[in-house]
């Protein structure tokens, strides 16, 4: 078994309705999924918002991730359960694991060590079936297309221009490009499809920056699934999908309630894909924590060049969000890595390699502060890291004018990232954040493309091609010029290069492709390889996922 | 808004831990859904089953189906209702709907008028998930089995011979047939696949026979997913995927309990199709049913020469269950069908149509005493009928010796079903059922199928082809001579030709395939065109389905 989970079996989990009353939560809102899960009632939510003070909201981003790993989520928690221990009410905002990979090579996403919320195994698997939910309605928009033309395709759609894909939340490479309606008249007119994993539905994205049930059928409808012959767009208002999918996601819309391992809410709702949407939990979620504690402390996934800026200039933009700090989070060991330093000899101290690796994280500090946010570096030590490899990186950070604070939340809870939460507190209390976005509204798309890659990923200029520089000025032509960019981009680099770690400079941001997410409301720039269905690798995690004779599941962790 | 709904809406729920202590369930082993729904855990269904005493078993089934409707679930819920009335201790068992058929034709399906289980919204969408759980189980099998071949293919499968398909619970006639693996290299093989919709997986049979977890998990794994080169079986066990299955299962196979409007308990667990499977709820509510309560009322689908055989020679005889009585419900309209009226003229009193149709009503009498029960008919009153067209039908069964029962539950909910309660509680205190299969388990599986057929549909003989039974006889070598077999042909006469009503004689059965479902524990047999993926239809449900102002659920039955 492994430590996380023999920590998360042996921990004391307290009923979810003394939680939801920790969080102030009365229990006539509280809707419980078992004894440790629950949803808050929208109603709830609503009158929280009218009638509760605002409290602070701060990001935790990381430097640009390598194979060591840097610990965003377990930060996350423990400076939540930190927060708390020094006296600030604190509730911490989660996206939902993805069932699909828990299959495949990757464990569970709940955090981990004496830093995870809990209880792990359901909110690794159905948890209160969000993302099941979400596969309904994305797949009967895709039933309601077909149909369509089936049955005489008033509307013209154009069956070689369909965009919409159906979803499962499975790895399955076997169904990224299928052909589908064989077998004769009664099953359809063939076409190529395909599936993506849930987490890159654009339901999923809409559904996470929905703001109210309204909202969120507002969205449905504007999803645009094919075009006709003539190049108009076709929604799914035009299909009549929107309401049924807004019914499949009534329930799902209220956030869920779990607990960390030290008794701190955490609101774990929602899961859109990092790269071709904006990588966070549920605008419901943040909106809820805000009125009901001090802090809300998040997560946004990937580095902070990409999961940073979209939380900043997706989220926060569309649902009128200022964060109040933002906390990068590093290790000496990725560093290293950024500093050139092979993973086979991590355990070696290597100041120059650390001193390379650091210009990786300065960087971020720097993107950071053009969002007018304070940042706080949180070190997420190792056993292997040296005093003066942790000395190194905080000289490094005082030179730029950051604190950089270590942290053992994964062997200690919340005693291990007290001084990170102290330093956090500072800066909150300071009043020093002046949070805008990067760019304007109005600024033509191409040009926000351009923001980004210029302010964040430092490359020289963007390369456009000119059937993509038309698209960008069709999507200005139906009205969504107004809207954000989402750049799905690696993110094991600034650059579109992988291979370029640390702080490169001098490249050019190739634009392969632009999508129009007109329900989620982003422009999707698609720069390099984007995965939306991955596969299952030679021996999948799966093979050793059983019950044991107690029914205890084995395995999956 | 429909009556059935404005009835459900209006209705004053008990708090769900309210209906468990009714059903005598302690506190601990109530794991709520929201405040209406809960999960009843497995180890209290284990403890109940060993410590408490059992209660008795009633079979609800009906005549052959007919478009004038015959009402099996609202005299299942009637009856459970009115026997609660006339003090004996009743709970109910009933299957889950399908999500998918909520957005194409039909409504949903969880009783009606005053006769109904609630919350019927959630009952009809999500409701605690089950479905989604068989869903991503059944899908799981399909990536692994894809990805084995993929990674090369150690188990020698034969990817012409892959008899496994994917599974969505969505009327969507675009997945029935597709070639998947598209794309190149790294997608894999491309190979012919299809979707069924989830209640025809083999899992949802596995799962509604299943008389433990661990059983579950036997088998899943004995789950025939394809063929090597040289015919070999290659199960779901050999790709080691029944553990990770089992472990997606495990929450859903805890049963359901809610309530109906009058608070009689109700578990709502399982839902195979009635063609290719075996179409009734599953063995672990029906045994915790009855380790609650004096009687178990449940249902099966279709009519009696399908739902009831299935129920009796398939779960009962797997599970060891041996029922006690059985209802028979049929109306004057559908009768009157039966002996040639078109549906236009029901409202007109035809005496003898009535009387050629009682021959159908009859015959399903006769059958069911061939299992050794005592049967009870129940008529559905319908305002159009008359007083003749009732005494006629009393009188037809008083000839044969059964007692025919006028039922109104629709309207008036459990007292309109109290005469049928006290009819049905005759014969339990009576003593008299001695239950036995139609056919013992050590017959040729050929000679199985021409025991249904002679005995029940009384049919002349089978026709099956040489190419059926030497792969019978292949079943047989294989170790699966000993199980069931589960007949598919239409529900709307005894014979294979769905336009032959009454009590057709002289024809013949053609089997057309044969397939075994070793997971679930029998043998598909296949006669006439059998739809595992529905389609919408041209103007689907769904376009009129929407959120309300209040976040109320509108157009949805």
């Amino acid at each position: 078994m492994s430590i996380d989970l023999e920590i998360a079996r042996a921990a004391k989990l307290r009923p979810i309705a003394a939680i939801a009353a920790r969080a102030g939560i009365p229990d006539e809102a509280v809707e419980p999924y078992g004894k440790h899960k629950a949803k808050i009632s929208l109603d709830f939510v609503e009158q929280a918002r009218r009638e509760r003070p605002r409290g602070k909201l701060v990001l935790v981003t990381g430097i640009s991730p390598t194979p060591a790993g840097e610990g965003k989520t377990t930060t996350t928690v423990g400076l939540g359960d930190a927060l708390n221990r020094i006296g600030r009410r604190a509730v911490i905002c989660l996206r939902e694991p993805s069932l699909g990979p828990c299959f495949g090579v990757k464990g569970g996403a709940a955090g981990g060590g004496h830093a995870q919320v809990v209880p792990m195994e359901d909110i690794n698997l159905h948890f209160t079936g969000d993302f099941h939910a979400i596969t309904a309605a994305n797949n009967l928009l895709a039933a309601m297309l077909d149909n369509h033309i089936h049955w005489g395709n008033a509307l013209g759609i154009d069956p070689r221009r369909v965009s919409w894909r159906r979803a499962l939340d499975m790895n399955d490479r076997a169904l990224r490009q299928v052909v589908q309606s064989l077998g004769g008249v009664g099953n359809g007119f063939p076409r190529e499809d395909g599936f993506d994993i849930v987490v890159a539905s654009e339901v999923m994205a809409a559904f996470c920056l929905a703001d109210s049930l309204e909202d969120l059928q507002e969205r449905l409808g504007r999803i645009i699934v094919a075009e006709t012959r003539d190049r108009r767009p076709v929604t799914a208002r035009d299909l009549k999908a929107d309401g049924a999918m807004a019914v499949l996601l009534r329930d799902a819309l209220a956030p869920n309630l779990v607990q960390t391992l030290e008794g701190t809410p955490a609101l774990v709702h929602g899961g859109p894909f990092a790269n071709i949407a904006h990588g966070c939990n549920s605008v419901m979620a943040t909106r809820l924590g805000l009125h009901l504690s001090d802090v809300v402390v998040t997560e946004a996934g990937f580095g902070a060049d990409l999961g940073a800026e979209k939380f900043l200039d997706i989220k926060c933009r569309l649902a009128g969000l200022a964060p109040d700090a933002c906390v990068i989070v590093g290790t000496v060991r990725a560093l290293k890595m950024h500093g050139g330093v092979a993973k086979a000899d991590l355990g070696r101290e290597d100041l120059h390699a650390l001193h390379r690796g650091v210009a990786n994280l300065a960087r971020h500090v720097e993107n950071i502060r053009k969002f007018g946010l304070p940042p706080v570096v949180a070190i997420n030590r190792f056993t292997s890291d040296t005093e003066a490899e942790l000395a190194a990186i905080r000289e490094a950070m005082k030179e730029i004018g950051v604190e950089a604070v270590l942290c053992t939340h994964w062997s200690d809870g919340g005693a291990g990232t007290e001084a990170l939460a102290r330093a956090v507190a500072r800066r909150l209390d300071s009043g020093e954040a002046h949070f805008a976005p990067l760019y304007p509204d109005n600024l033509p798309l191409a040009d926000k493309i351009r923001a980004v890659a210029r302010e964040i990923y430092r490359a020289t200029d963007i390369a456009l091609p000119d059937a993509v520089a038309s698209r960008l000025r069709r999507f200005e032509e139906l009205g969504f010029g107004h809207v954000p960019v989402c750049i799905a981009k690696t993110q094991y680099s600034f650059s579109a290069d992988p291979t370029l770690l640390g702080a490169p400079t001098g490249h050019t941001l190739p634009v392969r492709e632009v999508r129009l997410s007109a329900g989620a409301g982003f422009v999707v720039v698609i720069c390099g390889e984007v995965m939306t269905m991955p596969g299952l690798p030679r021996v999948p995690a799966a093979e050793a996922i059983r019950l044991d004779a107690n029914g205890r599941i084995e395995g999956l962790f």
